[in-house]
């Protein structure tokens, strides 16, 4: 029973000020999402129907793969998180706060601690794994900079399971059922979407994918290659080849007074930006200094050089290596003592690197000759590089989906070990995969709206069909429009009704700003002609059915929408 | 499908230590639920399956009244809290922190600030009301005594519904569906239960009821006689009359030394307690003394208090005290000049009360003639005391839902106004209505549990049907057990399938202590007669259905319990 009359259904002409992502415009200007404070909303009651329709398909498909559904707390005591690791690893993200006692809590933003701790209480043998376990809960992240609507908030819904098992092989099992759940999460949602390779970031972990859906609004950038799929973050492909300069048998200096950046050089000395080596100094750990080397027209991939280093790492300053290496703008690797992680794309043997002098650049330079090396892939993709012969392309996209093999990260520091068939105590090897159903609906707005609103895929949509009553009440297209509504949901239609008192303009605009996937009108051509206006969303197409049998042939042409 | 070889259930022989309720000690030792930390609990996966099943009867009778279900979050801007005044007048209880920015936060306790904001920025006309909103969201609640498991517990989730009317009358309209529906869900939860008067405590407002589930376990005291149920808290009776002494023209010293209880008194002077009055002097706001007079047998009901004084109050101090009535021990109403309120069953004409002087009590006190007073109900109902004549009992309870008419409290001061039909802006009529799905389940294992275990309503049971099967692999016992699980499951029922390599006894044990309404149980007895043993949870009755056509059998049995 949904009349308009009677719903709250808060329609606005004009978006939020503020508002630049497509999908935070749409969803509040549909009257389905609030804005409560930064990062902070509420799902009215339109938005709270798509965010559990993107609900139910989820629990659907975990439990279908053995998934058992629990809830865990949000506040948590901040020791499991020391125990962890990860209060004191992660930054300003976690809410921290104390109780009325004084002691430390924290507001969980996933939940492998407290999973983790249950099952070091109640898992005592081989026979107790695998487990999958999983619950919709709220996530609290004190995100430096909310922004579009319900993509990037504070506090959110998700859908984390977490699967326990004897061993890497079980872990391998676990992950692969994930993987099959989620392709067809998105895909029952209606979504575009691709799975790409990902960093483990804060989770910790040996393995990761992401599932990301390609839209503008995308905060993720995407490498695509056809077969191809990987988060910027880790992706690796061959570099667009660059024309060197002839080789020397020796490093050959040029004058390059004032000449310091990459672009000056090349230009000066009339070769390609890729012909110079780009020199970055880095502090590793504490204090330890290592020089990067990356193609003049690369950049420095930070996700990939950490996890390279094995450790993290901040860039140096000029006082921390110009005695070691040179003067900033000058330096290079050639005569420095410093070690020198070269990335894999400096394949050449004949680059242009600073001198380590001031105003002077070497030419020349062959990497292994002129200079040691450790070697590693440190840069970021660029448009133009290939994987197997293909040209690459970068998509904007937002990650709706991720999926982690944890290892022991966490069984071991938390305790969850198990007795194997001989008796021994071994650690129980974990997984943990989330889903944003915020996300989800966020995206489905970014990738199927159009000037007029909203088009929801039919699995996502708040309502099957919109039915639009143009007659004023006491006349006859008032009365069949009431008989309709009837007999729609008596063929099984989740039927939004639209029966106020408005004029058809207002109630046409609400209803493609709504973006159910089937609009039927009522009035008085309806009476005169016998047949019932629809309008398919996607595309805006409009036809008509028959008065006789509609409830029937409107379910049967909703059946047939993406 | 739940085959206890591959389900968490982790059930125990002991109940934790501390545990005193045996909704406590059964949910934990079912393998329910555990606890995280001080009132946080996660729910197992069959626990939550009970929740779930108090969820869904909530959320049908809530929708069937008209509720639009939506979303609030739980980590609010401390401005709109302050802007309704709860910021301040709650203490300890509302959960403070401040963000990374230095804003300050609060995790909500319940709604009220959040719903009244939205109504307040989306509702401009009469013609947007009446609107009924609700949400199952988690509230946090930093209580001073988290106890007894689940029931009070410093996060919850609480379905809370809000109604916005256009008056009063529309108000009472929307209060009495909510009672209505909670009547109807706490039927079909096959709970005991009764709806009480109650106080409207902080959530301010001018109508209240409660909803009470009677058993040992309960927090609150409730006063019971036919055709009448209130909360102590707010309860009001005729009080057991007493026999008072002799009436005098005038009151009369009498020496009582070193007698400053009224049991002492009494004794002394041969009268009962109840012919004595009990001087109780408080401090009303900052700084103003009153004499707050009850009967010798009664207590004052600070809650009836604070609401006859229309503001907070504290007990005074002796020094605060002394010089304006008397020495502690020994004051009394007649000869001060400060204001008295008398408790209404102080009707009598000759009482015993304090002289104002050290060592002296006087007779024959008459309110009235020997002092002025304001008269108000203000004592706590007592057992022997009469409702119409019919005596009261007091029973404890469990609260397990709430119903509050907040009029205009949160309204005004949140800016929640329409326009009415002559367009004046008027202030929104709000009610409020709270259910814990969390105390529904815990109330239910306190009120039908037996010694071997929990007894579930049909309604809040984690599954219909416990199936035991108690032969090994490669029997034929074993593969029957398999076929009657895929029948049962056919026939429609949520079947639970104890398939574990464990003897008998575990399972039984397991099975009575989850207390699943019907357990099946099949061995080599069943091949034998032909029969398959049943066992009503709820009074442990054993019986057999035949084996032919026993998943229908079993389904019509099932659908016979309580």
């Amino acid at each position: 029973m949904t009349r308009l009359s009677h719903y709250l259904l808060p329609t606005e002409k004009q978006p939020p000020a503020d508002a630049e992502a497509l999908s935070h415009k749409l969803l509040v200007r549909a009257g389905m999402i609030r804005q409560v404070g930064a990062g902070l909303w509420s799902w009215l009651p339109a938005g709270w129907r798509v965010h559990q329709k993107a609900v139910q398909i989820i629990r659907e498909e975990i439990d279908a793969i053995g998934g058992q559904e629990m809830l865990m707390p949000v506040l948590n005591p901040a020791e499991i998180w020391q125990r962890s690791g990860r209060y004191d690893a992660i930054g300003g993200e976690l809410f921290r706060l104390k109780d009325r006692r004084g002691a430390d809590m924290v507001l969980a933003m996933t939940h492998e601690e407290i999973v983790t701790t249950h099952i070091a209480q109640v898992v005592r043998s081989y026979r107790d794994l695998p487990q999958i376990l999983y619950h919709f809960q709220i996530k609290e992240r004190d995100e430096p900079r909310p922004r579009a609507g319900v993509l990037r908030t504070r506090e959110f819904i998700m859908k984390d399971s977490y699967t326990f098992d004897r061993d890497a092989a079980g872990l391998d099992v676990g992950y692969e059922k994930h993987r099959v759940a989620y392709d067809k999460i998105f895909d029952r949602c209606g979504l575009e979407w691709y799975r790409v390779d990902s960093d483990v970031g804060m989770m910790g972990g040996t393995g990761a994918h992401e599932y990301m859906a390609p839209c503008p609004a995308g905060e993720n950038d995407v490498a695509l290659a056809p077969g191809y799929a990987a988060n910027v973050e880790v992706a690796t492909a061959t570099a667009k080849p660059v024309q060197l300069p002839p080789a020397l048998d020796a490093p050959a200096e040029e004058a390059t007074p004032g000449l310091t950046t990459v672009a000056q050089v090349a230009e000066a000395l009339g070769v390609p930006a890729g012909a110079l080596i780009k020199a970055y100094p880095v502090i590793v750990g504490e204090d330890e200094l290592r020089l990067v080397l990356v193609r003049g027209d690369h950049r420095v991939n930070d996700v990939k050089l950490a996890n390279a280093l094995g450790a993290s790492f901040r860039p140096a300053q000029a006082s921390e290596f110009a005695e070691r290496i040179g003067p900033a703008g000058y330096i290079g690797p050639v005569g420095t003592d410093v070690p020198i992680l070269l990335d894999s794309a400096l394949d050449g043997d004949s680059y242009i690197s600073g001198a380590n002098k001031a105003d002077a650049h070497l030419r020349g330079v062959k990497p292994g000759r002129d200079f040691a090396f450790t070697e590693a892939d440190v840069r970021s993709v660029e448009v133009g590089d290939t994987v197997d012969g293909h040209e690459i392309r970068i998509e904007p996209a937002i990650e709706i989906g991720n999926i982690f093999k944890l290892g022991t990260r966490y069984s071991v520091p938390l305790g969850a070990s198990y007795l194997d068939e001989s008796g021994t105590a071994q650690p129980v090897w974990m997984g943990s995969y989330g889903i944003g159903p915020a996300r989800i609906a966020a995206a489905a707005v970014e990738q199927f709206a159009d000037e007029k609103g909203i088009s929801w895929p039919r699995a996502l949509s708040p309502f099957d069909v919109h039915l639009v009553g143009l007659g004023k009440p006491d006349t006859e297209e008032f009365a069949l429009a009431e008989r309709l509504y009837d007999e729609l949901r008596a063929a099984g239609l989740d039927v939004v009704y639209d029966d106020r008192t408005l004029g058809p303009g207002a109630k046409f605009a609400d209803a493609e700003l709504l973006g159910v996937p089937l609009r039927l009108t009522i009035g008085r051509r309806t009476l005169e002609a016998g047949e019932i206006e629809t309008q398919v969303r996607r595309g805006r197409e409009t036809g008509s059915i028959g008065l006789e049998g509609a409830a029937q042939a409107a379910a049967d042409l909703w059946a047939t929408l993406p």
